[in-house]
């Protein structure tokens, strides 16, 4: 039995130590509420973007949120306000300065960023609300979706600022002189001081770091606390201005974004992937937990989270390429077919495709299919493992499609969640830029049709209708052969849709295909009915089951109105008996059929990558 | 025909045309030089990490680097001295003033950031060389590196800057007052003012920047120019300083490490994917390209660049994952052991891995696999499709290696590459640690060994060797019956590696298999060899080709010693007129065979998803 989380929880357990052994740094004391904390107490905690916590010493003990509150607080005004109008009141340019500098642009008279003070106490004045309570409650609320439980405050600490705030609330009175703050500031200054009370523990605090890195929704309770845009610009201003004045060496060796906070705790973020907290409250110089610092540092290089390290995932979205030469559908085509095929196959491409589509996806996409065009007539793009597709990826796509339409050559999505935003296909029939379907063998199988119509020689045609005596495992007997054993059958009519064998069934009788469509049908891992081959008139079927007595085992449907001459299991036993030498011929006509179902089965995992 | 680039090109024109109608803004004026260019030439350059270029406008006009040298010497800086020794002469932190002010911090005397004036010559002063005209040369070298060709000098605009740079040479002087530069400061400006004069064009300065993106290593010529530490040192100093006194809005609307220069080019990096670069002299107020900054702008927006942006790709590594009972091996076992595996093959379980391993993938591989491993005795983790392994990741699967190895589960490694460490199996014989191999398939049989050997009943046995009379498909036929077909085979012994049957050949004989194993091969699209099946003791094959008379589609291999009762092709056909009803009787009996494979193909496409 594996311990669950033990390969994470032992690195972060390491990490953990060698920062606990630093006992530096000295506690907050400008209010003792909140020198009256453990020194001691040491918590790390690592939250992943889907939700999974881990985490090292104290994660559940309380502490105040103090300035880990500016970015939310300045999310909030965001929403409420829109960027536009927080920007006229909160410049984003970091300081160089200590966090309770002033830091006023001389010209403009903006707060220089909303993580110093005088920025913060701005984004407070621009939250909306009916009346003040109101406006508090909303950013308590706030916090407490990204925190994924409900948040309270301190009423001591929160008592102790307000009585001993004096600088901020200088910091009030010049920004409401400057008109950068149009409401009472005394108002506007005590939120802050709310705001900064709120309890938090490390694990809140990881929470709200994974919900800014999951696009702001929280992992857990898949609420969204912000929109996706907003997350960015909160993200942007914490790389810039989130540690004060020593932001160059903060992003330099740790590469994240993130905020500490006066009460101990710190909090970071790598976008799309982790977040974390430190709760520890010895304090640096520039008034961050030391071990907080210290651990942040020890992660990111151990874990290798500087979100200046890429990977090369991003360098391409193709997950295979191939032709319908290579990959031919599921359909069971003459031999006629199969030539066509086979010298003009390379002319109707399937791209698979998987990942999130951003720009340099779609790009080495695009470029991929445009290199090939020149002799491209039909393309299968396969969406389903796409994940999120960007607005700029949907626009490429469609250009993609509209210049290989001019160029003559119709594409099929393969794409049932609508991510490029066709949801259907086209009502036109004929429609040159292509059509949507729900999965990859039915738009191979429109392109490989595609091929035929355009370089089948005259004359070929599609299978037409058969009587029993000109389906080939009859034809080319003796005379008195073929009429005796064509009344061996009888003739079935099977309507579109139905069930023609269910699996399971066995020795069912054996089916010669005289008319229509036969279609062969597995279930995969997810419970997904698909294609495994559809056989055409002059195909069989029934033959290995009937001579095997093993059970079929996938339900046989009739794609179209079909119909079948089957003789049925009786009929078939005597004749052993009767006629064994008309059996044999019988079956060795019939051979073939399950060879080439079998072969057509290992082109397939060939083709794709089944090894 | 589709015009190859035709869909990215059209994007790029649109920023170009809206970009090119903006004509406001100054040329730098300060030297004659920099005022005597075409004041309207405009280029905007792309380059994807891999390589393609894309542009519109004056791609190969020359110009002066300028500032944008600077992150290029520093990152020359960084590589000569190691980061410890140059953190000690010049600091990381915005300054949040022009790029012309001098600002030294006041307790250090360093100056703020490599990237304002008095950092580069800081910097310019760490270069090694043997003396002045080499130190320079290597600069020039290293820029080249980067550009993928070589670059040169603009002697004039030298000459007229050193002429006239009165106040970068009271920088040199100042520096070297306190101790920041300790050779002759006139030299360190002289090299600041010479690389400042490398001329470059807009498809260099992208070359660049794609080189940046890519890790260091330059995408056309693949010769590193930088180690991928010092690349992610020198973007981040780019993105808290690159853009002086903007920083903090550039991060927030454009959100690319970036530099600018007054010779009106800009160049910016998407980590991993993109260079850009801009050129067009007019400059604002902050001294940086007026169109250029736009069309950064505008490109990041329209094209999601914004290096916050992330993907979801990064959440999971794992492309597929299943059991030993969902997708067997291609080693075909009897009724005995199919049931065991039935049961207990859920116990051994495959991870599919793909894109690059850093933590977050590794860590949600780690977290699934322990999430599994309670009852978990064989795990196969196949690599084939992983990319760069970062030190975490292998440090955590060696860790989770163990865990399983203490809980008593093995573990199969497809890993050819040797991509965590482990380049052969270790030898010893039964390394509680697991095995090494090169494809799934064999990882896969090994795991369902495991299986069967903990959980197969006592008493039951591997298939051992069988006289002709005790194959299946004689040995319940009657006595005489079978006394006589028993005389119609003759017993070949093939040796180990050795060609049974070759694709292609058709009516070879019918085979009873009654030793050894025997495998059957197919060659994917990269033309590698893999195993569709292996048949043992008690199983046929070539029933198909004898009837249908069709070729092989697949080699026939002795994988081990084997020992078949061959029917040849004469025999076969002279049967049917002397004992049609024996040969039927032997045809439904092999039947079984022919459908078995292919009921194991299609399997195997319905586990991998080839649909």
């Amino acid at each position: 039995m594996v311990p669950s989380g033990g390969v994470v929880a032992r690195i972060i357990d390491e990490v953990y130590e060698l920062c606990r052994a630093d006992t530096s740094g000295t506690l907050a004391d400008y209010i003792p509420e909140l020198a009256a904390v453990q020194p001691d107490s040491f918590g790390i905690c690592l939250a992943t973007a889907d939700g999974r916590v881990y985490g090292s010493g104290d994660l559940d003990t309380a502490f105040t949120i103090q300035s880990i509150s500016k970015p939310f607080t300045y999310a909030l005004a965001l929403a409420d306000r829109g960027p536009a109008e927080v920007a006229r009141h909160i410049d984003v340019e970091p300081s160089g300065e200590p966090f309770n500098e002033i830091s006023l642009d001389p010209q403009t008279q903006r707060p220089r960023n909303p993580m110093i003070n005088a920025g913060a106490i701005a984004a407070a004045s621009l939250i909306k609300g009916t009346d003040a309570a109101d406006r508090f409650a909303r950013i308590r609320r706030s916090y407490s979706r990204f925190a994924g439980r409900e948040l309270s405050m301190n009423e001591a600490v929160y008592a102790s600022e307000a009585r001993t705030g004096y600088r901020n609330r200088a910091i009030g009175l010049l920004l409401r002189g400057a008109e950068i703050i149009d409401i009472d500031p005394d108002e506007a200054v005590d939120r802050y001081f709310r705001q900064c009370s709120i309890d938090v523990t490390c694990r809140d605090l990881a929470m709200m770091a994974a919900t800014l890195a999951n696009n702001g929704v929280n992992p857990l309770t898949h609420e969204r606390a912000l929109t996706r845009p907003l997350v960015e610009q909160v993200l942007s201003v914490m790389t810039t201005c989130g540690m004060y004045d020593s932001a160059g060496d903060w992003v330099t060796t740790v590469g994240l974004p993130a905020k500490s906070g006066v009460g101990g705790g710190i909090l970071a973020v790598l976008p799309g992937q982790i977040g974390i907290a430190v709760y520890s409250p010895r304090l640096d110089a520039h008034g961050s937990s030391v071990r907080g610092v210290k651990a942040c540092r020890e992660l990111s290089n151990r874990l290798g989270l500087h979100f200046l390290h890429v990977t090369r995932a991003a360098h391409t979205a193709i997950r295979a390429a191939y032709s319908v030469a290579e990959a031919p559908s599921r359909l069971r085509r003459d031999t006629d077919e199969l030539d066509v095929l086979h010298e003009f196959g390379d002319r109707a491409r399937i791209f698979e495709l998987h990942g999130d589509l951003l720009f340099a996806g779609a790009e080495s996409t695009v470029r991929s299919v445009e290199e090939t065009a020149a002799e491209l007539e039909a393309l299968v793009l396969d969406l389903r493992e796409v994940g999120d597709v960007s607005p700029i990826a949907i626009r490429m796509f469609n250009d993609l499609e509209a210049e290989l339409a001019a160029a003559g050559c119709r594409v099929a999505l393969v794409d049932p969640d609508g991510k490029l935003g066709h949801l259907v296909s086209s009502l036109v029939p004929n429609d040159p830029r292509g059509r949507v379907f729900i999965d990859r063998d039915a738009a191979t199988e429109w392109c490989e049709q595609l091929i035929l119509d355009a370089h089948r020689p005259p004359g070929q045609e599609c299978p037409a209708a058969l009587t029993i005596e000109q389906h080939p495992a009859l034809a080319e007997m003796p005379d008195d052969e073929r009429a005796r054993l064509a009344k061996e059958f009888e003739t079935r009519t099977i309507a579109r849709g139905e069930i023609i064998v269910a699996s399971g069934s066995s020795r069912c009788g054996l089916f010669l295909i005289l008319d229509g469509r036969v279609r062969f049908t597995f279930t995969d891992r997810d419970n997904r009915r698909h294609r495994l081959i559809t056989l055409t008139p002059g195909m069989s079927f029934g033959e290995t089951s009937m001579l095997a007595g093993v059970p079929y085992a996938n339900d046989v449907y009739a794609e179209t109105t079909v119909r079948v001459a089957v003789m049925p299991t009786a009929r078939f036993d005597q004749l052993t008996d009767q006629a064994p030498d008309i059996k044999l011929a019988l079956l060795e006509r019939l051979a073939a059929a399950a060879y080439t179902q079998a072969d057509a089965a290992v082109r397939a995992v060939a083709a794709h990558g089944g090894i």
